[in-house]
Formats: C-alpha cells, structure tokens, sequence
C-alpha cells in the first residue's frame, strides 16, 4: 500500500518520544510566552494588527498573482523601499515568506559550477537553497571564518558563502566582519540570513549587517523574515539593485509564487515604522535577553550568552527536554523545545526567546518557572 | 567582483527581450483584470477581506512562530477541518503558500531510494520538491499515463507520482483517473497538485481529485493554495491522516517555517464558508472561461480548450507576446503574458484567467480587445 511505510516510521518516533503532534492555541493564552519569536511584542500590537486589517479592505485579501503579474502592488513597492533604507541597502525584494527569500537568494545567486560554502549550524532553508543550487556544496564548521577560507581556496570560479547571522537554535551570532573579509580576499559573494538580528540588533534594529558595517556593501546581500520582529509574515532579500533586478528575473519561488498578501505587507510596513520611531524596543529585547541568561545561570543552568534574543538553555535528554518544557506550560510558562531532527548537534534544548515589552515581574517569573521545573 | 556576472546576463535578458520588471498596480486598477488567478473573484469579496481583517484584529498580525511551537491557533485548525471535509478528505494542514506545501509534500512522501515520476509540464514547486527529495526523478511526457507506468516499471522500491491537476500555462487537465489507476496497480502514490483545481473543478468546485472520484483514496495526496480560487495565501496538504501526522513530523517547509498568518488563514476559512453557500461560481468560473475560448477561435486565434478556468493564446514569439500584452493593457484589458522560461515549451503565450464574476459586457470586451490587438 503506498503511504503504508508510514506507519512504521511514526512507530519508532513515537517510541523514541519524538512524535511531535499539533496543539493549536486559543487567541488570549493563559500563558506567559517566551515560545514565540515576537521580539518586539508587535504580532498583537493594536498599531499593527490595524495596519493587517485596512490593508486586506484596502488591497484585498491577496495579491492574486505572482509579482510578475498582478501581484506586485504599490503597498509591496513602499515595503520594499522603506525596508531597504531602514537596513542601508540599495533595493529589497518581498517574498511570501522568510524561506521562500533564502531559497531564492541562495539558488539564484550561485551560478552553475558555483561552490557554496554553508555554515554547519545554518537553517534548513539555506540549507535547501544549497541542495537546489546547481553548484557544489561545502558544508563548514560552525562560525569557522578560517574553515571558510580554506573552502574557498579549494575553489576558481564563482563562489557563494551562506549563514545565519544568528543561529536560530543557540542564538548565537556569526562572525559577520571576518566572513565578508574572507568572501572579499577570494571574491566570493555573502548572503546572510537575518531573521533574528533584524529589529534586535544594530542601531534602532537595522540588524546584524548594518551592525558590523556591512550594509550597502556590493557584495553582501541579506535575507531577512517579516515573521519575527515585525510580527507578521513574508521575507525579503536586501542588496545591490543589481542583485534584486536579477532575483525578479531568475529566483523560481519569486516568479512561481503568489505575491505576499497585503495585510501582511501591511502590517510589516508599519511594524517598521514603529520600529523607526521606537528604536529603544530592539536594546530593550536585547537586555531581556540578557537578565534571561543571568537569572537562569545564577541557578547553575547550562545557558548559552545570548548574542541576539534567544536564550537557549540545554536539556539532558530529549525526554527530558519534553517533560521540562511540558512542566513549564503546567507552570504557566511557553517555552521552546528543541530536539532532533530540529538541532544541529543531537542535544535537546529549551529556548527562551526574549520579548521587549516582558515587564520586570514576567522576567523574574520565567526564570524561577525555569529554574523550579529543571530535570 | 562578487555579483559582476549579473550585469552580463541582465544585458543578455535585455537584448533578447526578456527582462522583467515589476509594474506595482495601485489598490483600484482602472483595468479589466483578466490576468490574476482570483477565478471566484473573492479577493476583493467585503465577505472575505472583512474576515480578513477580522482575524488579524482577533488573532494577531503574525503567528509568531512555526506550527510545532507558538504558530499553530484554532483558527488553523478550524481552517484546516473544514478544507478536508469540504474536498473530501480524511485530514489537512496548512502551509504559509501552496508552494511550501508542494515542497513538503513531495519530500516527505518519498523516502531515502525513491523513484519520483514527474510530468514534464509540472509546476516549478513540485519540481524543487523533486530535486529537493532523496530520491530519483524520473520525467515523463506530458499527461502521459501510459509513459508513468512503464517508468514505474523500471523501479522497485517506493514511488511518487507527482502530476498537476490544471497545467498552469495552458489550462489543460491531467488524466487523473488513468494516473491513478496505474499508480494503484503498481502500488505507487499519487501527489497531485490542484492549484487551478479547488474552487473551479468538481461538484461546487471540490477540486478535481473529488470530481475523479479520488477524494479519500488512501494512497492519494492533494495540494491546494489558499492564493486562487480562495482569494486569500497559503497552501494546505490534504490527505490520509497518516499522511498529515507524518508531514507535522518530517516535512521542513511545515517544521522550519513560519505558520500562516491569522488573516489569510481567515480569509480562506470565509471564502471557503462562502463557496459552501454560493456552489454555482465554480461552474460559472468554468462557462465564462468557455465563453472567452469560444469567442477567441471564433476569430482564428489559437487558444487551447479550457478544462478549468485558465485559456491560453499562442504568441508568435516572445517579443510580439509582450508587444500583444502592452497592446491590451493600453486598451484597458490585463492578460498574462508568458514566456521563456516560465513556460515548458518554449513557445510564448497570453494567459487569459476566467473570473465568476465577470459579466457578459466584460466578457465580451476582453475578446474584443485581445482580437484587436493581435500581432
Ligand atoms: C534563521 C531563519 N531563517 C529563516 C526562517 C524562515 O522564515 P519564515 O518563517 O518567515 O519563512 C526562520 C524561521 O522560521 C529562521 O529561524
Ligand atoms: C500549479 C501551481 N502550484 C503551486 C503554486 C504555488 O502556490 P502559491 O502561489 O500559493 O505559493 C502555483 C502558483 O502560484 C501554481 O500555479
């Protein structure tokens, strides 16, 4: 029987305690959320969720086409440009989601023969942009700039490096200035996938690009989700206009797809509008994260130093992972849980992401929740 | 220079006429739009963008995070009950476009060793997902069922067939049964992709696996979008609930991406709710799509018989394609207009999408129009 295979495979899952199962959530939870990744708290902000709700009247529930048809509407074009000036870039690209941006970014800039070199702990979709880029790829050590140039050196024509500019597990952050001095030495291009620096790090949250100097630079080009920060959905590639006017010509999930809906362009617009007139929220989240990590050492908790705003603390086991964060959502507390296949390295994890409007007492709450329910 | 080789191919694409750029269109276009895939014309419906803007209010802008952690509401799962009931299926879920639900799909039904056999006029998703899957893809001509089974015969261990229902350039449909008839025999499974399907084929637009009498079938997987018929973005998988519980479990673009947002998953639920009430725009998706194909050969041109609501229109070339294109739109009428390499073929086409809610008067000026300006 066709899909018969199946059942065996979600057997062994369920006995190994890694059968995930869906467990939707009412629209007010009860719960105190450090699960999300709503670093500014903007997903449910009024401002923004109003700008969702007079988009979709005023442009329609759709695009109702690819870009390249009927789908590219001026709210597209003003997200585009405002986002673009806000991280100090040429021109942006607006895609249906963040996955869809690094699959387009990746597979379009690496020409045929082209060797990418992708960092071990990247996210699965620059990991797929590599698998569909009809190039060679060189997986390296995790944050290795050195692994990076001997990779490079292997190599004579085109060459393309690829990571996370914070890895979205550890919340740990890339060393962008000596990536992009390393591309730079060979001539290689950088695409950086900017989903969790973007409204946290930087000025004001112009992100991890502009942070290190990076920004505007003709060989960078940074890929960034509208589903975190700015509390919506959608993704976008920043860089050179030459770039982007090639991703509009070459880049499949660009012309095959349908355009991002308006009430998503909508909301991420004037999420960064909050932003430019808040710059505070991306230090605040910053400093959440921070008294996370402090709190949950202090305890004796193996935490990882939060360069952004994920605090992820290490469980021993993956069972032990699960009943843990299942103990905390007893507990009053949403937190992540991350295990195999999710993890890079086979070790489970909590992850706590920081929030920029969690108050004093929600952060004091959390870490005694975490710390109360430890395996 | 990293990104110089672009300006090169740029130069090329000009020089042969194919260098798109975008044409952002303002909220009220002036023209007649027979370009967008919005064939029940709910995009725009105050029904649908009202619960559009509704369920960002109540909801949240955002989902906030993947489906396995904070991005799965009830919302979602109420969506995605009532999609399953309504085509006849056991089980669904949901994914931020049609094409991340393609990709999951076709990966994750095709375990280590497969063999994919895959139509040579299949959408650019289903083909990623082929080249994404750990296994060997095999393409066969056109709605060939003949040349599916003796690819299979060429196999033992699983197989996938992967096959559009509606090809989305030309409007033709796939030998659904007959595929289906070969795949049991040779105990392979089906993923059919029904895009251009839901909402226009079958008893009140159920798709076309429900008017196959597939809706159900064990060894049978329906994609969808939430992006055409359903005026809204997204996608969904729908399927046996064995298939749905592994996808949660193993297909990346659901486990690595963010959930759909609140307010497109609402909007599709409403004109989902409102196909449920009003059946009959299905067949009149359908008799207005027959109409413009009558009244377009009537004066010669070589469009292709619609099966769904999609008529297609040969170009002479690339360039007079474009200049045809430009001639209806200076007369007030959007048609698509495709071309290399968004086509199979080679061979350049108008696209003209049947709408619901076009009237005669409409209808007749787009035939009107597109025989004026023909090349
Ligand atoms: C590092 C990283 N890149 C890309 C994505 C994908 O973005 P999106 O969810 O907007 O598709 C995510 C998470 O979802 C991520 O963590
Ligand atoms: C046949 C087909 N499948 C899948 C898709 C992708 O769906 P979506 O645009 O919702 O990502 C499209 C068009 O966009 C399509 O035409």
């Amino acid at each position: 029987m066709a899909f018969g295979w199946i059942d065996e495979r979600t057997e062994l899952r369920r006995r190994s305690g890694l059968l995930r199962t869906l467990r939707p959530r009412p629209a007010r939870s009860p719960l105190l959320d450090l699960a999300s990744n709503d670093y500014l708290g903007l997903a449910r902000h009024p401002e923004i969720t109003g700008a969702a709700a007079r988009s979709a009247r005023h442009w329609g529930a759709g695009a109702t086409g690819s870009r390249l048809v009927t789908g590219s509407t001026e709210l597209h074009a003003e997200l585009e440009r405002e986002l673009a000036a806000f991280c100090g870039f040429e021109a942006a690209l607006v895609f249906s989601s963040g996955y869809a941006a690094n699959l387009a970014a990746v597979t379009a800039l690496a020409p045929h023969g082209s060797l990418l070199v992708s960092d071990a702990g990247n996210h699965a979709s620059l990991i797929d942009g590599c698998r569909l880029a009809r190039g060679t790829t060189q997986v390296v050590p995790h944050a290795d700039p050195e692994a990076v140039r001997k990779a490079l050196g292997t190599h004579d024509g085109p060459a393309l490096v690829v990571s996370d500019t914070v890895f979205s597990v550890d919340g740990d952050a890339a060393p962008l200035s000596a990536l992009a001095a390393v591309c730079r030495e060979r001539g290689a291009g950088l695409v950086v996938d900017d989903a969790h620096g973007l409204g946290v790090l930087g000025a004001g949250g112009r992100g991890a690009a502009h942070a290190a100097g990076l920004a505007g630079a003709a060989d960078v080009v940074v890929t960034v989700t509208l589903s975190k920060s700015l509390g919506s959905q959608g993704g976008a590639v920043l860089g050179p206009a030459r770039v982007i006017g090639h991703l509009v010509n070459a880049a499949r999930t660009f012309i095959f797809d349908t355009g991002l809906a308006p009430a998503a362009a909508g909301a991420a617009l004037a999420a960064l509008r909050l932003l430019r007139r808040e710059p505070e929220r991306a230090a605040r989240a910053r400093a959440v994260a921070a008294e996370l990590y402090t709190g949950l050492t202090a305890a004796g908790l193996a935490a990882a130093g939060p360069d952004a705003a994920v605090v992820s603390v290490r469980a021993p086991s993956p069972e032990l992972a699960v009943r843990w964060a299942a103990d905390c959502r007893t507990a009053g507390l949403a937190v992540g849980c991350f295990r195999p296949p999710s993890v890079p390295d086979g070790i489970s994890r909590l992850r706590l992401t920081a929030r920029a409007d969690l108050t004093e007492a929600q952060i004091g709450r959390a870490v005694r929740t975490v710390r109360a329910t430890r395996p």
